[in-house]
Formats: structure tokens, sequence, C-alpha cells
């Protein structure tokens, strides 16, 4: 029995590539129902197109887009995806949620900040300050260095867009992308915030 | 001179983050121009804000997307970074720009398609492939396998922005984000299209 009248959000994360996505997607909607949302999930409209490959990939992308398109807010999870950054997949969902004007909020299961997983992860200590200030790796590209969880316009779109941002680590890797503690943090942070006012005042 | 008739490109990537990015954003800037496009580059309106660097981290956001703000359509370099996908701070941007309605096109200094990236230099070739037939790596994450080259939702974008992608493979990783054989032929995909009807033959 879906609540029209609450808010929709949009559940965004890599945790659609694990094999029991369906189950985490199911437990993060139930989450959110209960915590006054109305979660749509990016796997709600899974794509039956037949075709190639590509048509198949772009199809999905659209239904993705038609999903976005109907909610009032996003709940990204950014915990870093093979890498030391975000899956890019769901920091573009965040750039076209901040264009659309909605509100933002995220979560990730790697509290370290963003300069530090560079530098110990991705470059394994090697930096150098150049004469500028600025830390490099060998490779000469620079090191983000302002105190954010990952790239700044990442950071920059949820501090505009609720402020919202629950870090938490989870020391399982089995557990990186189906640990909902910060996701249950990032619901529990809407309560009796100014955000929750904007979101659940008034009926659009 | 700047021709304000000329449509606004927004030249997007991580060649921001190299010790010589003035020198590189210059060159495309100058390519672009020559191209017919009034180019503007995530470093034209670089903060001077004072604070903490959390706050000068938002301040460039900011910067950046009153930039985007003006501009018609973005060129994205989404070379794979520090991984094997694009820079997320470039894909949010592109994700920003598709919510706008703009103009996509985009490059890739590597050829080689997502799904061979995340199975040869993300696994080293351990992947499998499960009974619903999808590859996963030992992790159990899947491969997206949609025959792109990154992830759908860049992808996608693209596809449905302008069908700009021009890929290009370079050997020499010094040049991986300096080489612009792939923005040159980025440029020129515009002549002699609909798109370039699109873009320059309407006043707004």
């Amino acid at each position: 029995m879906p609540d029209h009248s609450a808010p929709r959000v949009y559940l965004a994360g890599p945790e659609v590539f694990l094999p029991d996505a369906l189950k985490v997607l199911k437990e993060k909607a139930d989450l959110a129902r209960v915590a006054g949302f109305d979660p749509v999930t990016p796997l709600d409209n899974e794509s039956l197109a037949a075709g190639s490959p590509f048509d198949k990939g772009l199809a999905i992308y659209r239904a993705n887009l038609r999903l976005m398109d109907g909610c009032d807010l996003i709940i990204a999870n950014l915990t870093p995806f093979r890498g030391v950054g975000a899956d890019p997949g769901t920091a573009f969902e965040l750039g076209y949620m901040a264009a659309r004007g909605a509100k933002i909020a995220a979560y990730t299961n790697r509290a370290t900040p963003h300069f530090e997983r560079i530098r110990d992860q991705h470059y394994q200590g090697q930096i150098t300050q150049d004469p500028a200030g600025e830390y490099r790796g060998p490779d000469g590209l620079v090191l983000e260095n302002f105190d954010m969880f990952d790239n700044l316009m990442l950071a920059g779109a949820i501090a505009e867009g609720s402020g919202i941002l629950v870090t938490h680590e989870v020391e399982d890797t089995r557990l990186l992308y189906r640990d909902l503690t910060a996701f249950r943090r990032c619901l529990a942070s809407f309560q009796d915030t100014e955000e929750q006012s904007a979101l659940f005042g008034t009926a659009e």
C-alpha cells in the first residue's frame, strides 16, 4: 500500500551488483517505508527489453531516469566501488538529482576520508608535496585535499542538498555493500530536521 | 573575443588534476574555439574562497555548477581514473547536464570495453559465470555486460544526448590525460550532423 503523500526516495548505490541485490534492496525499501518514505529502487523497473546487450543497457538507463524523475529525493550509497571512489553510475545519478533540485542524502561504509584513501590505498603512501603545497601521486595527479569523504562534486551536492551524510566503517568486506547501519542512520537523520519539514510538510 | 552566439561547451574531465592542468585546458579550449564553440573549463572560475578546506571545496562545487548552468553542452573526458571507471566528479557533471537537457558528448583514452577492463584489470581474469549467466568477480559483484565503454548510466546519457562518443587507445600512460586525439575527433564529430544544426542553428 504505497502512501502517495509520502516523499518518494530513489535508493541509489552499487548494491545492485550483488548476487543478493533484490534482498538487500527490499530490506532498504522496507526500512525507508518504516521511516515514512515511499521508496523506489533501480531494480523496480528492471527492463525486459529485447535486442542487443547495448539496447538492454540503454533501456535500463531510460527506466532509471523515469524512476528518478518521479522522486523527491535520493539517498545514495557512495561506498567506494572497485577503487577509491564512488561508483560512477551512482555519481551520475547524484548529479542528475542535483540538477532537478531534489533533496540529496548519502552514506558510505568507509569512514576514511578521500585524501587518505587515495594516499594509502591507491598510492601506497608514495605521495609528495609540490612547490605550491599540493600533494601528488607518482603519476603527477593531485590528491584533492578538502577534508571531504569523496570528490568535491559529490560532497558539495550533499552539503547543498540536505547536509545529510553518514559515514560508518564496515570492517568485513563481505558486508561492504550489505551493512545497513549507515543507511538506517541516514533515514533517521531526516527526523526532526528542517529537511523533514520541507519534504513531509508540503503536498506537491 | 568570445562569440556569444557560439554554443557554450563545458569541458569536463580529470585533466584538472594534472600538474599542467592549465596548459592542457587552454589547449582544449583553443581547439574548441577553432571548432566553433565557446569553451568553459572547470578552472575558469577557480575560487579564491577563504575558510576551511571544506569551504574551499564547496566554493569550487558552486562555481562549477554556475559554469555548467551557462552551457549548452558538455564534452566529458571519461578516461578511467584511479581504477577501471570514469572519475566520479566527471560522472556527476554528466548527470547534472543530462538532467538539464544539455547535449552530451564524451571521449575516453582507453579503447577497451568496460567489461574487459573490469575482468582483466580489476579481477585479473578471475571471474565466473553464475547459473543465471551473469559474470561475477570473486567478491560476488556482477560485471555489467552491455557492450558499453563504462557504466550504463554514462553510456546511456551519451547515446541519448548526441550519440557522440570517441574511444581511442593511448598507450603511453604519461599521456593518458593529455593526449587530445580523441577530443579533436569528438569536436569534429559535431560537423555536418543534426547535432550541429541543433546547436548552431538556433539562437537561444
